[in-house]
């Protein structure tokens, strides 16, 4: 058993400088960047195309594509308008800071604004390792149910922000708000909140809004 | 590379013997046993709820949850009537053979007829790990879109029957059914399919069924 654990430590370990040396490559080129993790279908794709469709005009973007199998999130990342790469992690369930070392070696960063990260479609897994982004970002969705937070404890912890996709479908599920939101103040009370809908676009502005405000444009629009 | 490969190979193969053995004391008992697997919020609970509370009067059930954190799909199955055993994986994102063995021997199995199993919400990991149970099950949901046989093939592969859950939704999310039916045709055409909705109770008559068609009832009900 002491066997097992060193070497999970070291796992981690070997992670953590890897992310960091991540973190000091986009700082170096002024790339902001973020972490988007979730269950499969709670929208990630969704939420990058409307992102990119949005502030295409604004910022150069692009997208990094984790999935285990197909280049389907990557094409509709590219077919939006961003700089797009897969990383097929070949049944992994999770990016690591390994994989996303490699994929932005393939990047020309020196002409990104924002980056982000497509995270394999995974409540648990993604929540252990750390890529050197500069923010998580989970989307719950409505219809998995107001109890995820108590469920998947380790990645509602983890996350600097949290988009609650699918509103429009609150009539025809049962969740109940107070609760959900109950879970997440326990866990991880200075999260910021982004409910919205992808499909009705409710709620999208406050999204975009909120990245605008972080990234420090190398340029101001006019 | 060559050392890491050997080890994972260990891992699987440690599992499938143990699985076997599971299998064997479970056959030995006259269990009839399902593996749930799903996304998180798929409907696992739900279904094991209404399945629970359907078959109680023709058959003695149990349920074995596995969780990351967490009783409350244990306290759910009990309550609908099943005898229920939690197992915390402590942060594990799928059910072993290991796991599922401690579950199975603090149960009394010579008064059970049917054993549902929930695995952790995840759509990838539990793919690869044989519990020794007699078929394996996959919920996929309405809201998490259409193209998730694509993206998780192995998951979709390996599963004897498929539940289409949430199809009250489909009037409300942009949902291809033939593009997902294609997707499984592709890479499992023998699945035995159950769309249903655990909400409007739409086709549940035909999964109760099968299972009741599969499991040889010790004593037939008047």
């Amino acid at each position: 058993m002491v066997k097992r654990i060193s070497v999970v430590e070291n796992i981690f370990s070997a992670n953590d400088r890897l992310a960091a040396e991540n973190r000091a490559m986009l700082d170096q080129n002024g790339v902001f960047s973020l972490n988007l993790m979730a269950s499969p279908g709670a929208g990630k794709t969704s939420l990058i195309e409307h992102t990119v469709t949005s502030l295409a005009g604004l910022f150069q973007l692009a997208v990094i594509d984790g999935d285990i199998a197909t280049s389907l999130d990557a094409d509709r990342a590219a077919a939006a308008g961003a700089v797009a790469i897969q990383i097929n992690t070949g049944g992994d369930c999770h990016l690591d800071a390994v994989m996303l070392n490699q994929a932005l070696v393939k990047l020309n960063m020196e002409n990104i604004d924002l980056l982000i990260v497509e995270n394999v479609g995974n409540l648990i897994c993604p929540a252990s390792f750390q890529l050197g982004t500069h923010k998580n970002v989970l989307i719950a969705s409505i219809p998995e149910g107001d109890d995820k937070p108590y469920k998947y404890p380790s990645m509602y912890k983890g996350v600097d922000a949290l988009v609650i996709n699918k509103i429009d479908l609150l009539p025809y599920v049962d969740f109940n708000m107070n609760y959900f939101r109950e879970g997440i103040n326990i866990l991880n009370p200075a999260v910021e909140i982004f409910p919205l809908s992808c499909r009705s676009h409710e709620g999208l502005d406050a999204w975009l809004n909120w990245i605008q405000n972080i990234i420090q444009p190398q340029e101001q629009p006019d």
